[in-house]
């Protein structure tokens, strides 16, 4: 329970720069973060539970059906339940807290509930203040148990994707291959998969979220995967495009200049380099060689309790790139009608530079002239 | 595509009733409901799209990566693509569309997200007004298509159940009865899942949520099963328990009670009814037995796009069952360290009173005299 004492030290530094003394926690990636509470929102605007940080508090606020496991997974926090009411639980828990400034994560709780609790504790004397990004910038940054977590993520990712590469043959349908991927991935202890799978072929590869189609895959195209599984709450994200039978030139030609735009930019990241920079060192050479406007979009994003975290390594709204932080450097070109390729490794921030953290070599040995 | 006409023509005549000329729809069920547009989010604060309904428009708003779905699974429906910045297209749709007051759903918008349209909009003196349960409760209220697919849906479910029946063994663990359930559910055509389903054996039956663990099932125990498949977008809700080996006295006393309770409510609930008369219906069963305070829940609730929809058939704030309304009836009995019974069926109110849904006959005949 270590980790968890620590994230909520570095929790109420961060809200004594807000000046907040009290914080409470809906996104469930946020709650299992900082408390090992691992229950999922059952359904869409059905919510399993709350934390709640005081200056001397830590607390679970969660409904009947998962007392228990607040309990059981989080023996350090006092766990509140509340009913179909829940308003007067709140009342009390932050009364007890102490609190007179609590934060609120306004990206997701709704405003339903928003007005909700400023009205109520409001009444108390409460100030119940929007904010934004508090707990993403600390979970960007990933501890020693966090990244075990996530290279286990990623191994038995690559490990499915092995396997299946053996497998693939002509006349297999994408969906199929996606199935096959993902139940090899949860018969090496995968949770689940991380995010839908993409198996992507010919046409359907022009488009960087495809969904996996009957289409059968065939000969002489792109054919582009990209695969996660989750594995003890955290995630992966990698993807290959492999090419059935005799690679042509296009392909060669594409796939060389993914490759070279990929490996400046996992060489070139490093701590204190702005995320435009890093994402301008993979897509000035796709740009240079004139298929800039094909690069659809940004050159990755930090991984970890999900699949698609801070930072964003976008153009817009740049941010720093850190030490510890866990990424993914994923460029990609994707023409209409032919296909695509996208290359996608993750890799650890250290303070020389990125570390890989792929293990597979799965990757096609062209250059950008074939 | 005509159901989604007719539902967009009562989504008119309610906001009439709001006094609004728009609509801004973002909880996924009911854009489905409303456009056949069938993105799931992709992951906790990412929505694929909204639906917008004004007095001559329906729009999807959405980001590129589902603009194509939204096209074909919407096809009489404009298609806005937005960007990182989104406010910028939600203007120009709502201008578009000539809407003056614009209701959005407060139970599911964030409160960040509202913020920016209430000021954004504002500025184009439109007025962003917080609305709850404006599409639900026509949701609630199932038309032939939708009855068609909850029925396909439960059968898939019997089917899965019935075979894993047959092959129930003491020393399976609870884990793996679910997931054979769940496979079988998916190579009879489901979708996926509805739920995650439960299989709570012995003790772990008295929690009425309990999660599959690794405990085995063995004979003398009652084991609880609540399990659903989403077949074509909706989905059902079924629970049966059963007893391996020779049930004792008191699983059969309990269990008559539970199964009298529940076909007193099947029996009684009709058209016009509270939904807190028909909790009754079971629950005084239960409460003159001695055994009130171990049926932990209400009696059911309404099914379709979402497991869990409107009418809940609780106590607090009671509303009224209408025709055509698709609903479970579900009473339980809960003791500390024995175990549970809970008995689930589905029913369509008619005219005259409930229809039942369900095909399967797994219950023991007895009373609650045992």
């Amino acid at each position: 329970m270590a980790q968890y004492e620590k994230r909520i030290d570095r929790l109420r530094e961060r809200l004594h720069e807000f000046r907040l003394d009290g914080f409470l926690i809906s996104i469930p990636y946020n709650r299992y973060y900082l408390s090992g509470f691992a229950a999922d929102d059952p359904q869409v605007m059905e919510i399993s539970g709350f934390v709640l940080v005081g200056s001397d508090t830590r607390a679970i606020l969660t409904d009947g059906r998962y007392a228990t496991q607040a309990k059981n997974e989080s023996p350090d926090f006092e766990v509140y339940v509340y009913t179909a009411e829940p308003l007067p639980t709140f009342q009390e828990a932050v009364f007890r807290a102490n609190i007179r400034r609590l934060g609120i994560e306004s990206r997701h709780l709704s405003v339903h509930l928003f007005d909700k609790l400023a009205e109520g504790l409001g009444q108390k004397g409460v100030e119940v203040v929007k904010t934004e990004d508090v707990v993403e910038p600390l979970r960007a940054i990933k501890d020693p148990p966090e990244l075990d977590c996530i290279i286990a993520a990623l191994r038995v990712t690559e490990k499915a994707f092995k396997e299946v590469l053996g497998q693939l043959r002509p006349g297999m349908t994408e969906r199929e291959v996606a199935s096959r991927i993902e139940s090899a991935m949860v018969a090496s202890g995968a949770q689940g998969v991380a995010f839908d799978s993409i198996v992507a072929s010919g046409p359907n590869a022009a488009l960087p979220h495809a969904v996996p189609t009957d289409r059968q895959i065939r000969e002489g195209e792109p054919i582009v995967f990209d695969i996660g599984a989750r594995k003890d709450m955290y995630c992966s994200d990698m993807s290959r495009t492999v090419f059935l039978g005799e690679p042509d030139e296009r392909f060669k030609e594409i796939y060389g200049l993914v490759r070279k735009a990929q490996l400046r930019a996992i060489n070139g990241v490093k701590p204190g380099m702005k995320t435009d920079e890093a994402d301008s060192l993979a897509r000035d050479i796709i740009e240079e060689a004139g298929y800039g406007d094909f690069f659809l979009h940004s050159l990755g994003h930090g991984v970890g309790i999900a699949t698609h975290e801070p930072p964003s390594l976008r153009r817009i709204f740049p941010v720093e790139l850190m030490e510890n932080m866990v990424i993914t450097i994923e460029p990609g070109i994707y023409l209409p009608e032919w296909g695509g390729v996208r290359l996608e490794e993750m890799v650890v921030i250290r303070k020389g530079g990125a570390e890989l953290l792929n293990e597979d070599k799965t990757f096609y040995p062209f250059d950008e002239k074939g």
